[in-house]
This record gives C-alpha cells, sequence and structure tokens, in this order.
C-alpha cells in the first residue's frame, strides 16, 4: 500500500521515514498509537523526559469517503495520570497524512538547545526548523497566521502556552475546516509537545499519492449503509445535529446525575439557561451556526459556531461537559461566560474538560465564589496563559489543584478529572471512570448511551446489575472504533441498526481487501484494551487505581445513590 | 503495667480510655504506630480524610534512665507518600506520656466544624478544648507561650502554619527541655494534624503514676554498658557531640557523595564555609552552645544552639541534612542564611529536609537564583507561612514542585525529597531510598554508616556487592531500634560493640520482665517492615515504587558514578 511511518528525534533533530512492520499494517488511531507507545516507550519512564514518544496516527478509515472518518489520535505516556493516554480528535491533520500515505509519526527525543521548533510535513519528506515566532503565543494566532500563509487545506497541530509550559492539563489543538481549533483534549499531550519543543507542525498533502480502495464498489456500497445509519438513527440524525452534544444537559438533568458544585447534587438550578435548545437558540438568533462538522466529510454535525451577542465568533466544538463543567460543577449560570472560557482554554490550550472540573476545585479551595464566570475567565486567559504561580497550580489539572489546597474532595480518577456524569446515579459511567486505562474518561465506555438513553439496550442506571459488562463491552467497542477513525458518535446507530456495525468493518475490508468479521473487531478491541492495560500495570499501576474517589460514599440528590460497587466488583472488569 | 490506649474522636469531640491489647503489649515506638495504622487506616484512604488516623507512640524504653531513650513516634497514612509513615523526635512529650502511663495516643476523625482544637493530656484523662488563641501562629510562638503558662516540664506537640494548611511537607513540632523545637519531620504528618484541626496537643505529666522497672537492678548494670559504649565510640562519643551531624559536609564532600546544586555534583566549591567544624567555631565565638541534648537523657548531644552576629538565638538541631540542602543542593554559602532559613522552617513547621530539597527543585525551576539563601528565606517565611500560590507549591514538597513547573529533574522517592548523600555515590543509601517503606529516607536504613565511616565494617560504596544486604540488614535493625525510643545514633556502637546491642534488649527484658534474644529483636524489625511493606502494597504500591528517578542515570563527579542497580537487584530487598 505503500504506506510510511515517519520518525522525528528531537535529540538529534534528525528525521526518518520506513515502510510499516507487519505487525503493525493492520492498526490505525488508537490501535496503533497504544501498540507503539507499548512497544517503545519504558513504561516507568518520566513523561516529560527523553524516552516518551508522541505518536499521531490516522485511523484505518480516516481520509476514506466513509462518512465522520476524519479522527487522528495521538497517544503517549501522560503526565497527568502516568498511564498510556490516547486522545483523538476531528480537524484537517488526520486526512492530510492519510492522502501523504503516513501511518503514523513517531516523536522522540528531547532538544539539547532551549529554544523552539516547527515541524512541517509535505510529499517531499519532514523538515525541522528552529521557529521562535509564535513562542508563547495563543492556538488561534498560531492557527489563524499559518493557514492564512499557507492555505485554508493545511493541517496544522499545535500548542499553546500552556504546553510550552508543560502543564499537565495541556492540549494538542488542530485545526478545524474553518480554521478554528478541535482538541486532542485530555491526558496532557500538549505538555509532551511541550517538553519536545515543538510549538506547530505542519501537514501539507499537495501532491501526495492519496489513497488506494482495494474494492471501491463495496466500499461505495457499505459507506452508504454506513452514511443512512448515522441519518436514520435519533440521537446521531436528530439530536446531535440539533443542540450538539450539549442536548444533554436537560436530560442528565432529569436523570438526577449532572454533578453539580463538584459533585454535591445531581441537578442543577439552572438548566434552562445553559441547555442545548437554549443554546441553539442563542446561536440562531446571533447569527451563528448551529450545526457544523469538525472534520471534512462530518454528517453529524454536532459541533457549531457560538457567537457573543455582537455578533462576533467566541468559540466552536462547544461541548456538553465544558458547558455543564463551568455551568454546573461549577454552578456558572451565564452561557456567554461559559463560551469565553471555552475560547480561553483552546486558546491558551488546555484541555476543555479538565479545565472545568479543575475549576470547580478551586472553588471548593476558595480560589474564586462558586458561579463565578468572570473570575474563571480571567484566571485561565491570565494567570494559566502567564504561568503565574497559580496558573501553574490550576494548569496542572484537577487533582493538582486539590492536593495543593488539602482538600478530600477532588473528582479524579488515575489523576485525570471526572467528567460530567454522576457515577453514583449512573452507575455504568462509574466503572468505565473507574478502569479504563485512560483515567476518568466517559468516551472510554460511553455507558450514558445504554443507562440513559436507552441506546443498544436498557441497563438500570442505579442498579448495580449489568454495569460492569456493559461497561466492558462498551470499552471493548469503543478502543475498535477508534482505531477507525470513526467519529465515536457512530456507535449510536452502531449499537441499534446490526447493518451499521456490519458497514464499519466491512468499509475496512473494502478499504484494505481484508475479510475481518464482527469477531475480529471485538478481538482488536480486547487487544488494544489490554496492551494498554499491560503498560500502566508495567508503568505501576494495580487494581487500587481502579477505584473512584473517597467522597463518591456520600448520598447525591436526587436519588440519594452512593457509589457501592466493591473492589471485587470492579475488578471483575479485567475478567476477559 | 497499667498501661493504656488513649483515643481520640475529633468527629465526635470525645476521648476515652483503653488497657493495652496483648497484641500491642510488646510493640512501642514505630514498632505500634505502624501496626495500629497498619490494623485501622484503610490502606487507600484519603490521607487528610477521616479514614486516616494520627498515632503517638513513645519506645519501649522510653521514660527510663536509659541514654538517649526519649524519642517519640508519630504514625499515619502519609499525604506525602500515599503510603505509611513514621517519623520520631526527642523533645518532652514521649517522656511525659510514659510517665502518665499511656503507651499510644490514637487521633481519629475530622471535627464537623470549621474551627481549631487544642487537646490536653493529664492524669485525670484527656480533653479536648475549642482553641482558636494559636491560629495562624508560628510554632515558636505557640510553644514558648504555652511553656511559660504550663511551666517548662510540659511537654507540648504543635503544627505551624503549613500544617494547618494541610501541606504535605508540614511537620508536627515538639517542644525541647529548652522550649526549643524539635520535629517529627518527614511526611507530612503536621497536615494530617492539620486535617483534624488540632492546632497543638499538651502533655502534662504531674501526678501521672510513673513508671516501673521489672528489674531495677539488672536495668541499671546494662545502661551502665550501654551508656559507656554510647561515650567510647568514635561517632557518638566525639564527632556527634563535637560537630553534631554537620561534621559529615567534609566527610561526604571528601567521598564525593555530596549531592550539589540539585544532584548535579558530588562536591561543593564551599565546604569550609558550612561544615561542621566551622559551625562549632562560629556557635562558641558567638556564645552559643555547641553541644546539647534534644531530650532528657541524651548524652551524645549532637544538637545546639546556633546563634546570629548579634549573639541572638536563632536555631537549634541545625542539622547536616538542612545544611546539606541549603548549603549544596541550593548551593547557598552564607551559614547564618542557612540559619535562618532553619528558622523560618520550624516556625512554620515544614520538614527541614523537605524543605532543602524543595528549594533546590525551585531553583532548578528558576523561581529563585541558586544560592540565593535571602530569598529561600523569604519563600518560607512569607509565602509558605501566607500560603500564597507559590507558596501552597512549595509547601506540598519538592516532587509537587517540580510537577508545578514540568520539570524531569526532581530528586524524590515515593514523592518524597531525597536528603544529603548521593545514592551513584554511595550505592547502599541508594537502596535504602528506594526500597524503604517511608519513601526517600536515610535514617531507614544509614549505610553511610558502613560505606562512608566504616562503622559495622566497610562495604565500598561505589561497587554494587553487597548493598542490598546492607541496607536490609539496616532497615531492618533501624526499625527495631526506632520501636525502642532510642536515638538512631546508637546504632553506631552498637554495629562496633557486641555488648552494646546486647545491652539494648537486656534493658527491654530488664524493663518488662521479658527474656528477648538477639534473634528477637531482628524478628521484631522484620516483623515491622512488612507491616509497613503490606500497607504499602494495599495502598496501590508495586516495585515500581521502589525505584529512583530516571535522572541518575547521568554520571556525578567526581567519581562519574551512575545509579546502575537494576530492578531485579533491587527487589531482592524484600527477599526476607
Amino acid at each position: 500500500m505503500g504506506e510510511k511511518i515517519i520518525r522525528v528525534n528531537m535529540s538529534t533533530l534528525s528525521t526518518s521515514t520506513s515502510t510499516v512492520p507487519d505487525e503493525w499494517a493492520g492498526l490505525g488511531g488508537r490501535g496503533l498509537t497504544s501498540t507503539i507507545v507499548a512497544k517503545e516507550v519504558p513504561p516507568t519512564c518520566e513523561p516529560l523526559g527523553k524516552y516518551n514518544k508522541l505518536v499521531f496516527a490516522p485511523g484505518l478509515l480516516t481520509g476514506t469517503a466513509a462518512a465522520n472518518s476524519g479522527r487522528l489520535s495521538a497517544g503517549f505516556k501522560s503526565p497527568l495520570t502516568g498511564g498510556i493516554k490516547e486522545a483523538n480528535a476531528g480537524g484537517t491533520a488526520a486526512q492530510n497524512l492519510v492522502r501523504l500515505a503516513i501511518k503514523a509519526v513517531i516523536i522522540e527525543g528531547i532538544p539539547k538547545e532551549d529554544t523552539w521548533y516547527s515541524i512541517h510535513i509535505n510529499k517531499d519528506g519532514v523538515t525541522i526548523s528552529e521557529d521562535t515566532e509564535f513562542s508563547g503565543k495563543g492556538n488561534y494566532e498560531v492557527i489563524r497566521t499559518l493557514s492564512e500563509r499557507l492555505g485554508k487545506k493545511i493541517g496544522i497541530l499545535s500548542i499553546g502556552p500552556a504546553g510550552e509550559f508543560r502543564m499537565a492539563a495541556a492540549n494538542i489543538s488542530v485545526k478545524d475546516p474553518d480554521c478554528n481549533i478541535r482538541s486532542h483534549g485530555r491526558g496532557g499531550g500538549g505538555a509532551v509537545m511541550g517538553s519536545k519543543k515543538i510549538k506547530y507542525i505542519t501537514i501539507d498533502d499537495t501532491g501526495g499519492p492519496g489513497l488506494t480502495i482495494a474494492d471501491p464498489e463495496k466500499f461505495k456500497q457499505q459507506a452508504r449503509i454506513f452514511a443512512k445509519a448515522l441519518l436514520d438513527h435519533p440521537v446521531s440524525g436528530q439530536g446531535l445535529p440539533t443542540y450538539g452534544t450539549n442536548v444533554l444537559i436537560n436530560i442528565l438533568n432529569e436523570a438526577g446525575g449532572l454533578p453539580t458544585k463538584n459533585f454535591r447534587y445531581g441537578t442543577v438550578d439552572h438548566p434552562e439557561k445553559i441547555c442545548g435548545e437554549t443554546m441553539h437558540d442563542v446561536i440562531v438568533a446571533r447569527g451563528g451556526n448551529p450545526s457544523h462538522g469538525c472534520h471534512a466529510g462530518c454528517i453529524i454535525k454536532c459541533s457549531q459556531m457560538y457567537l457573543n451577542e455582537k455578533g462576533e465568533y467566541v468559540t466552536s466544538g462547544f461541548e456538553y461537559e465544558t458547558i455543564w463543567g463551568f455551568g454546573c460543577a461549577c454552578n456558572i449560570s451565564d452561557l456567554d461566560d461559559i463560551a469565553l472560557c471555552d475560547n480561553a482554554m483552546d486558546d491558551v490550550g488546555i484541555d476543555s474538560i479538565e479545565g472545568a472540573v479543575l475549576m470547580s476545585v478551586a472553588m471548593e479551595a476558595g480560589i474564586l465564589p462558586w458561579g463565578d464566570g468572570k473570575e474563571s475567565y480571567r484566571l485561565i486567559n491570565e494567570e494559566i496563559r502567564k504561568a503565574t504561580p497559580l496558573g501553574r497550580i490550576l494548569g496542572n489539572g484537577a487533582g493538582f489543584v486539590g492536593r495543593a489546597y488539602g482538600l478530600t474532595r477532588i473528582p479524579v480518577v488515575k489523576n485525570q478529572g471526572i467528567p460530567a456524569y454522576d457515577p453514583r446515579a449512573v452507575k455504568g459511567i462509574g466503572i468505565t471512570y473507574a478502569t479504563s486505562t485512560m483515567g476518568a474518561d466517559h468516551t472510554a465506555g460511553y455507558t450514558i448511551a445504554t443507562n440513559i438513553l436507552k441506546v443498544g439496550g436498557f441497563v438500570d442506571p442505579l442498579q448495580k446489575e449489568g454495569q460492569v459488562e456493559l461497561s466492558r463491552n462498551l470499552q471493548i467497542a469503543t478502543a475498535a472504533v477508534d482505531s477507525t477513525g470513526l467519529c465515536i458518535f457512530v456507535a449510536f446507530p452502531a449499537l441499534d441498526i446490526p447493518a451499521c456495525f456490519e458497514a464499519i468493518y466491512e468499509m475496512i475490508n473494502a478499504r484494505y481487501g481484508l475479510n475481518l468479521t464482527a469477531d475480529d473487531v471485538v478481538a482488536l478491541g480486547k487487544q488494544i484494551l489490554k496492551t494498554e492495560h499491560e503498560f500502566n500495570l508495567a508503568a505501576g499501576f494495580t487494581n487500587k487505581d481502579d477505584r473512584l474517589p473517597e467522597f463518591f460514599e456520600e448520598p447525591i440528590p436526587p436519588h440519594n445513590a452512593v457509589w457501592d460497587m466493591t473492589g471485587e466488583e470492579i475488578d471483575e472488569f479485567w475478567n476477559f
């Protein structure tokens, strides 16, 4: 297939290109990044040291005409969790890499000189340039300036000041089709990129070899089935396109699983001010775009462009988890304030989930009052951006803030902030938080689908029964989906519509001339989880890391549910 | 024997007294605190939460006429390391507890009200008082004011602002015989006491039952042998009394094992400005006391009273490790500046080893220039004292500073700062740092004795051979000694003079009417280490935590030694 692996060695400032080893040929996205990290990164190494590597890999279907296939995976040992990490994002970089026939970019080493570099990938190869032009600049300036200079089709990966300062909540930004920002959000990839002194990477696919499809007819047919399923399913075809992921505020509030004031309550007092329905109306009233794709070929279009009262762009990719974090965990009722925080997090370059959770912990610590959106914005935009001592505390994540202030109410697992679904009121997601190799991560096994949205059946969120199996099945499936380059939201139709699930592996078969079955997909998912789990065990994790914080023994209103899954019950997760 | 266990429940603000359970009867000091913590504290609990306990226990010989027997152990789950912790200190509290026939004080729970309390122990029992008089005050003011009020013989345990702010480097101070300060230094006991909202504890032994000796004649005879050995041995009888522990600066500098500029070099440029010989002369010239005991009955008297140029008291218990930390790791050449830092750390209430190591990491981070003693003092005395954001970063220890600033050169094991002996140039102490249940702790198995001082034989510090066995034997012996209430420095004569070692267990036999043998002492030490190790394993530690930081692969001049003990070699430690 002519695909290649690119290596960039920042210690020697040299690059190399090689063919794809046989054992990596069938892998893409998370499957490939996790396999490479597990093979090449010493599990106990310093995450910000010379032995860590930063790996980018498009998914197996990325670059094809398959709907929603434009995701890029970033893999590394996480400075936030200390374990293996994969964070995937939309944007333009993944498809450009595929059109250059690049299966993975592996960045190694640490430069000797204390300066900044940029990396440029095009049809002729890879170059490393000393480049201090954008040092200290925010991601918006980097991406917009470079887009103007290099054209709108360029792929760009960049870090903001938070990444330059090697903060554990720092993310890696990706230029989206409109020169706005998507993010490899979780786990501190921006700090790893910063430790390697890389401010940005450009990917220019002009003149690249493009990609070949082994069986174009079959591919087209399956892609059509797949796209139809996405449009037919009520979640991916109606809910997400209309209201974005923020459709969930009212749903979780009604379920009593919307963690409010740092997980004290399961409902919020002001859902109508921040919910997806309101957001949609505000966007439309101000002339923004309520439904926008994060990469070419997206037909769900759960993103949007949120404008301020003057009609000026504020943010896109304004997600439920971010709005939950500031709107509920922090109890901020002004959606415009939350949008400004989202803008600032993207620009400074911190994960917007970690940013939201750390802000609620900062309120817990008394650093700012509950509900203060203006001060939240200032803390992100000034303190974190400038890496003041307070900014250093905040920028290293929710766990770090909690420990800095001697708190015990710190919502993290494996030191990663717990997102927008209370594990007591939705116990399946608690199993995912506890067991995911990634730390607390709802996307790793999104049981909300079945616990709340009744997609793929129904498992009562308040009962213990069936949650471990539910989370396990979803985590296995998700690991496989994360390897395809498909957006995780294809899981909604895939869970309910058998032809949709089949179409996923049949598209892979058509793309590569393979004969994968549904069993192979499950086997791949299991293999990825086990590879990641073994890395974490070798890094020093034990089942004691697969636990929720102590404070979840407190009942959460309105259901007054407690976290009552025992260690033994949780540990059953890995019994596969 | 009429001994009792006191329990103080801060959740209910109630106290209780009980007899000593049979299984605790033969235990004291570290053996007792570690046994109680292992039995009663859930290993995975939040160290600053309601399930942690703070246990104080005098040693088996404390309160007797045995020389150097006045040590008190404090045990808890450490907020710094996340593992079990025992920190022992001299001062007046231990002997007062024994004279009240109190074998241990176990403090449980967390108060509901956000206020401060003091605890008062006397012959009539224990009382808890709401007491905000000293909130925010330094340890010197607490201890001196209370001593004036209650008399010089009172025992006092207190925390400074760092403990009130629950900082992980916070220590617990103990009043010494002259109303100055000794410390349960390492591991954040002050934060645990602060989490329980206890500012201070007084122990008044007036009218207490005192203690009985089963065989007074035998005790007297063995105590005489023991005291003579302490005086006869060159280290405990000459080096320590004359120059204090700071006698070690020149010795370690000559050995090339004196870690300088955050472990970059094995020698310092200005040993003559900070060494024990110079310190002795300065103290004498200024009219201070160069040899002073930290508790009644001490005949080694390695402490001192260091005065400033005006002849005013600055600090006592001015230890080698503190002077190394500021003088070498931070490269500060002015002994008066270092003494001021020591005073400030005692007053603010942070461990002076962690304080020194964190300051060198702060210099690594560029927070202050290398060698800047004035700014070091200001950071402790203002930033940490007031818990500014920078003070919060610093007050949580060396590992926290390093992570806040995204560093990789962070000298910690199990998140506790590595003290004053380079593990590459003195490999035995590297094994102790790596394997100790306490985190990096030289006192846990002080191989400097045999690697450098040639006490108890000689094992070449630069070779790998014999280091694991040396560290293991010393850690076992130390765990036993830490249970007796004897100062760890009795190990020097005990290693070289057989009658001294015998006298230790024969004094215990005479005190309690027992028939312990040397084998029993070894068995006790092994049992304590295993109890602590099992707690740590249950808390989530693995052998990956028994490793030194990555940067010790760099050679250290002058020997250009590297840390080359493999994981397998280190893991042999626990094979007993």
